[in-house]
């Protein structure tokens, strides 16, 4: 760290060199991306304007209700008549009777007291962990948890502690161990792995030992949900952070939880304070959606892309289906190999994923149809991936 | 800190009082916020549900664009040809062509050589400081920067430093004094004073002193603007910050500058590589929003924006104009009593300011007209606040 100044005011205190030296470093990795345009929303589209369609299997549009009809047109209607933007904080002048609405809606659907939406599922994430979060506060983190969740828990200024992927057990053990408040957090789903929290285990656990919970129901697309209303007034308060992003095809957050929180955060999120609302546009298109998913419309979705999951892998518990390769070179390879058959299915890599455990994640939607599975699993078949 | 087990089994480790104790605080302080329903873009419309309308000097759609016919018709037609939402991180399957042109537009506009579209303002400078942040760098932050800066320099890790407010001698000395890499950041125009840093200053001190400047454009409508070209290649980097929310009347946010720093953001940003891409209406919306910026519309519209302004306050730098009350009781008295001639314009109070700086916060829009100026003029004297 130290420095010659004639160095520092030649190259700008080494700036450029330390920026081509931590490209370098990604690139000589093999990990150095760049993003790739899709002219689709998916299913399928074409990649880099190539030649040739390609299926995807990468989107989080769970219900593929980003492209339906009655979803387009809420969204642009709102538009039409509120303009293409917010124009301030919700706290300002951000907040149109679109987004009270849907916060009605979400707070219905989650069994909850009341619901707050954020820009993003990112802010929500931030916004929770900052204000349950703080000096005094422990955090009990499962170590696969959400990119997010591990930056609010930063941000929060808690003291973290981190337990094993899925082991309520040690989440216990670091709630007890310590003396004052904790907060569990947990994606419901993880999104890497696809792989569940067992929810009611969660919830008594956090019952029993006074710990606030946090879940981030992201990818929960048939579960696993919190069943019920919240509990007694009493007990210590269960959080549903969720986005509007994935299953409701559009974007935005939000956290679902009892009032007492929700108007704390109201007052103290500065991710929900200090940036502007989501455009009304996007609120109305997750509201159509949540209404549509609420329908029997919905529901049959949700049956069939389950059912092209247990096509994958039957029972899998979300539509998120990891093929575990290992080597993160040969889960390169294996993705473009599966692009050149047609499927772009992308590899997850470190530091996304441990080193060791790079992957192919497939993710379905109910805007597949039974013959995009069966190419994928003849391709998968053909490149002896399963 | 410690804690009985009984009670912590009782009532939740002390959370239900904990949150009251919380609310109390801020409630005790004639703090306690909630929203506030809007049923119009603005400038004009109805508050609550409220019997009259009432003119809005609160937004920051300083151009009107967010209601802007040719807006509005990209953002719907963008809905209508990719659906409501980009399904994933830009990263993953979420790049749609719109936001490359976007991009390329973005740094055709700021003369920089790439940008990159974050889904929110907040999310860029998270992004961009945690990036160009970090153990061993010193982060150099004018007191006064917008909270999206301050949770940015927060979660880097990095040493931070706070200069008071448009100091920048006392910037300096802070870069002089670290033997390490420095990052200046600085609002071009702060957001709850609508007063201008020195931009000629800040970059020639930089590149003086080898440190990396961050200047957040967020509410630059007329300037000021980093003129020019970014300078050589040997140079620290400039980056320009900016949001697509407020002039551009959309979503979302922007980072400018030179291709080595995107492209690091690309790899590195977690705010981007960890959330899902701006829908593509936002983006559209705001690459239309862009398209008349840099027309003689637009170029209209700003002249328009900067005459209201100056009937306020002749040649004040920016749209925002503050009307320091001092108490915050009285700014709330001095709000309402507005709200009562048919104004809106917030009282903005501690935390978001310094107490005893509680003010009005009057912005001005091309969205105004002539007479809503003169109302507020008239409505302002006649309560003896100018
Ligand atoms: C588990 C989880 N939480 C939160 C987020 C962030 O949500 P958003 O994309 O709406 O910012 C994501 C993904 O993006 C996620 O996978
Ligand atoms: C100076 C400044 N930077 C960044 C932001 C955040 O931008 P966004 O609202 O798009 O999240 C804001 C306001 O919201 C701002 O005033």
């Amino acid at each position: 760290m130290s420095r010659s100044p004639q160095v520092g005011i030649a190259d700008g205190n080494g700036w450029r060199d330390h920026l081509a030296e931590r490209a370098d470093a990604i690139k000589s990795a093999g990990r150095w991306r760049s993003t790739r345009t899709y002219d689709s929303l998916g299913p399928s589209g074409t990649l880099d304007h190539g030649p040739d369609p390609v299926v995807t299997f990468a989107s989080n549009d769970y219900l593929g209700l980003s492209s339906h009809p009655a979803v387009i047109e809420a969204a642009s209607a709102a538009t039409h008549r509120w303009g293409t933007g917010a124009g301030a904080s919700r706290l300002i002048c951000g907040t149109r009777p679109v987004h009270d609405e849907l916060q009605a809606e979400l707070a219905d659907w989650k069994h909850t007291e009341a619901a707050l939406v954020f820009p993003t599922g990112f802010a929500a994430n931030l916004g929770v962990l900052t204000v349950l979060g703080g000096p005094g506060v422990r955090i009990v983190s499962d170590e696969l948890n959400h990119a997010s969740i591990i930056d609010g828990a930063r941000l929060a200024g808690a003291e973290v502690a981190i337990y094993p992927h899925l082991d309520l057990a040690a989440a216990s053990a670091l709630i007890t161990e310590w003396p004052g408040r904790s907060v569990l957090v947990t994606d419901a789903v993880f999104s890497m792995d696809g792989d569940a929290v067992d929810m009611e285990e969660a919830v008594e656990r956090c019952a029993q030992l006074g710990a606030a919970l946090v879940v981030d129901e992201a990818h929960s697309v048939w579960g696993p949900n919190l069943s019920g209303p919240a509990g007694p007034l009493d007990a210590p308060p269960v959080v549903r952070v969720g986005t509007l992003s994935k299953s409701l095809g559009a974007m935005g957050g939000f956290v679902a939880g009892p009032r007492a929180v929700i108007d704390l955060l109201v007052n103290a999120a500065r991710p929900f304070i200090f940036s502007t609302g989501l455009s009304p546009g996007d609120a109305a298109a997750a509201l159509a959606a949540l209404h549509l998913v609420r329908s029997p419309e919905g529901r049959a979705l949700v049956r069939r892309v389950r059912a092209h999951t247990d096509r994958l892998t039957p029972n899998h518990p979300s539509p998120i289906v990891p093929v575990i390769i290992g080597d993160e070179h040969r889960a390169v390879a294996a993705s473009e190999d599966l692009l050149d058959l047609g499927y772009w299915v992308p590899a997850i890599r470190p530091p996304t994923v441990a080193p060791g455990t790079s992957r192919l994640r497939i993710t379905l939607s109910a805007a597949h149809d039974d013959e995009h599975i069966d190419g994928l699993l003849a391709a998968l078949d053909r490149l002896g991936l399963r």
